[in-house]
């Protein structure tokens, strides 16, 4: 822990100081821009990829960036995105799956959660995920299975995301704008879900950004 | 999302050139020092506060930094819990609350959760710490009781921790240590719990750092 | 129960002798067409709605059509859509509402539930229609909320179907089709959703049936 | 779906027409004479077996006539049961097995449902029933393991409804009749379930319907 | 605590002395006769009651001498029941209310549960006594509603038990033997539910024990 | 049940006459001194253990003496603990293990529970014992392993205990002592949990009773 215990000296007695009054005016509310759900994995800060500052992103990390359908028994993820959504207003929710997940690589490889009963569990929130590539196969010709999977599992989570009823009632409405990210740790790419085309296309391209968001039905002006 | 997609760019064509080789590095494996337990409050961004680099945290944000107990119905944080001990062997874990949190706010303040029934179920894991704070009311004089409430929520959600039986293992060994924080965002703060007195300490003391780790019951040597 | 056993009698000694071959060759082996997701409200008979015949149609009826979302915890709808899928093969799910329903009016009116607290726990599944009306209320003008909340549950009740792994790796390759249907009882029209446009069109018109199916993402071809 | 669709085509402009009237009477409300549960089974039609119209039957099909007991939670099938007894007051519920049962098959040979997890886990709610056959196997001469199954299992599923509170209230009272039934589809035969003698005798018997109804403990006279 | 550890020391110096053989023959097995379900209350110890010795009953109590039905989630009872059965034999289970109950009384009075939710989720599987008291109210005369609770709920758990696999089985060859009994403190009478009589009678009297146990539909000899 | 009856016959004709006014006087209300929480092991009766009276234990027996950790889902035990603590206002928890626990030995022999699912599951909350111990197996020299992981199941319990909201306000307070215990059937020894030296000692040493209770966080003075 030294290292951590050092580094938050160093935030507190060098990095604060220049920006006190910016941390002053955060101290009593927060407005976040938008809700980032992604993995747990510690190559994955969204703060940084984003280049975002302290107040910008409501964030919500966990084992595989998985959202749970919204059931009898919701859980944190549930929860942060109702938070979200209904305390906070934020418009825009991204889901971020990422190169090199040892989430995926355990969905492909179940013999390696034997030991680890809850995070098995947990990655039947991602199960779909794999029927799917499994049913498609030969279809992906030229890709990794892993590359595939980690696809298909946020297009699988942006699907759950849906049956959220504060996400549904915003996407109806055209308040609320739902994306589907896969950032690559090694070359920082970012491919993002096109839903209309059914593919994921670079973010860094000069065109429009690819949308995950599905049409709305109410037209509230 | 204008912002986040040119703050991305900003990472990519800025930032990652200068650090391309460090990412590379990363690209295979992630070795993190840490598990960090936090809020998914906007405000706190554990690499900040910590100067920490990617690879060094393994993060996992929720509303109010809950740690569920472990149970038969396990969700995203026990999940995280169990890969990081088991699957990463990280020896440190952080349970860290704030100042200002809305969730601990909700908790103290239950019709504003009325039209949120799915936060509502999550803060029952908060509970504890209102039930002790309630009936310990008359003893916190001078500080105020959302303050109070934030430190025994960090308390609590330690007890939950140890009820991980990878936790429960490792802390019995003494290979693993536990902490409980909290972070204050206008004054750059930081205090953690002492369990051998039951009170908090500011973390920058030139002391030792305070302990939340039980004694272990068992001697690898 | 007089009526009842009557009118087996009647069946037995009346309506099977004329095809006693034709229930021989079903004895063995069930081979349907599609599965029929619809009301248990006895008005709503789906084997006459679409004049079909035993061995027609796998059949799954409960209060409000309900589909619940895929999660840790599943039941007889989520069974019935496994095992239509999985061991029966079927190219087609309907989720059929229809006008009248008990279950939508209690969605609107939840004090004639709270001497059903099993009901009302089950209609939360609808609850994600309720929201979407109640936070677009303005722009349905000129149709009542019933009606408008009847076909909204059809909607999320497919975004429910969407979430189960046997559904979405089908529908991933074009496999498999899925429909939302709203059935009249007093005027015996059926409006199907339409999921390009956003809205309900009548059945029989004579242009294509419209579809709710989401655009496949692998040609297995 | 050509058939459905035309099959409805078929249903609304012959078969309506001439019972618009029957119909429009129906319209606004339902008072179904009983309650039907039976397998999802696309050969068993409650309405074809029992000649029944539509408004007769209030109806829930699911993979292999299950009730599950009352518990903390319920769904779909509870939830119809709460429903007719309590809001449309039924005076009989059916629960109706089947010859050739997909369900019961699969009970016996539990390797077949490896690749589906859901119908597992729903048919340990049928286990009681296999469990009573395997320790009463040598008992059950000259019949097959899944005729007696298949009885056994409605057995189970009487049982199981009786723990349903609005069930056993009106049991206690007698205002309320339960009955077990096993339909033949190859010999259009019914046997039902006489609880005094332990045993399914054939409905069609011209004594007394055999009755699973427990005797009433409360005379509301 | 100082009673009870003053009871153990006069156990451990005057009673086990006398006894040391019997104990030591108990040290490396149990075989209990029966089972026996009972309140958590104090005043009710089930080897006074029926002056039984170590060894005898094998026993669980819990608030209001609950079964919760079998389901697909099971805990302590359900535990008990399994074990006692199919790791022990035993050929009786017991399960005895008794009069002034804490959990009859708030059953009857859930304003008094508002501050415990943990317990009054648990006593919705008393719910249906409740249920069954109250749509026969009238019929009670004479005698207190909650005398008439408790039996009720004794014979609501006996309807539970049964839908316990291991005790279906068992009960179906007439292997096992179940009985609802209601203990009174004050004057040390127990009655026993008759279940071909639908009502509770005497233990003692000089007559054969009124029989809970359904009729036994397989013969094993 | 013959020697149950008789044995009922015996206490009500013999026992109760000499005590009729002891139970008299308990017939309204019981004011118990302690919670005692123990396997369900026909020789382990703490009346007969701490020679206590009726109205002296509130009791809650299990299968293994577990004690759910404190969740979304609470069953029997919690139900206990919460009404002892907040109705009955005990001012001690005794979680009890004892020597030759068929439990804990199934724990270590998971074959042996296949046929037994519900006992397999309820036992995932001694799990976290048996991983203790598995980790720490070579530092236990000279002690079996059926003995350790009885107390290391203790001191679970005791972990799990602490995360009930009733027991933790009233520990934080300095109201409520917990105490884990481990009884020999064939010595009559029994040991006590010291949570200051991380081990069991015996109870009847002469010195101050082995403590479990954490350090009270407020005085309410
Ligand atoms: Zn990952
Ligand atoms: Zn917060
Ligand atoms: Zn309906
Ligand atoms: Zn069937
Ligand atoms: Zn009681
Ligand atoms: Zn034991």
């Amino acid at each position: 822990l030294k290292n951590i215990v050092e580094g938050f000296h160093r935030f507190r007695t060098e990095v604060f100081p220049q920006q006190a009054e910016f941390f002053r005016d955060l101290a009593n509310a927060q407005r976040p821009r938008a809700m980032f759900i992604t993995c747990a994995d510690s190559r994955v800060v969204p703060e940084v990829i984003t280049q975002s500052a302290p107040g910008d992103l409501f964030v919500t990390r966990n084992v595989g960036n998985v959202v749970p359908p919204y059931g009898q028994m919701n859980g944190g993820v549930s929860t942060a995105i109702e938070y979200a959504v209904m305390a906070l207003g934020v418009h825009h929710i991204v889901v971020c799956g990422h190169s090199d997940c040892g989430a995926m690589k355990a969905v492909l490889d179940p013999p390696t959660l034997e030991s680890m009963p809850t995070v098995k569990a947990w990655l039947r929130h991602a199960e779909v995920a794999k029927v799917v590539v499994q049913e498609n196969r030969c279809s992906c010709s030229g890709r990794s299975t892993l590359d595939v999977l980690t696809e298909e599992n946020v297009v699988a989570q942006l699907d759950h995301l849906r049956t959220h009823p504060s996400v549904a009632a915003r996407l109806a409405s055209g308040q609320l704008f739902i994306h589907g990210w896969v950032y690559s740790i090694e070359t920082a790419e970012i491919k993002a879900y096109d839903a209309e085309q059914g593919c994921f296309r670079p973010l860094d391209s000069d065109g429009p950004v690819p949308m995950a968001t599905p049409r709305p039905r109410y037209n509230l002006r």
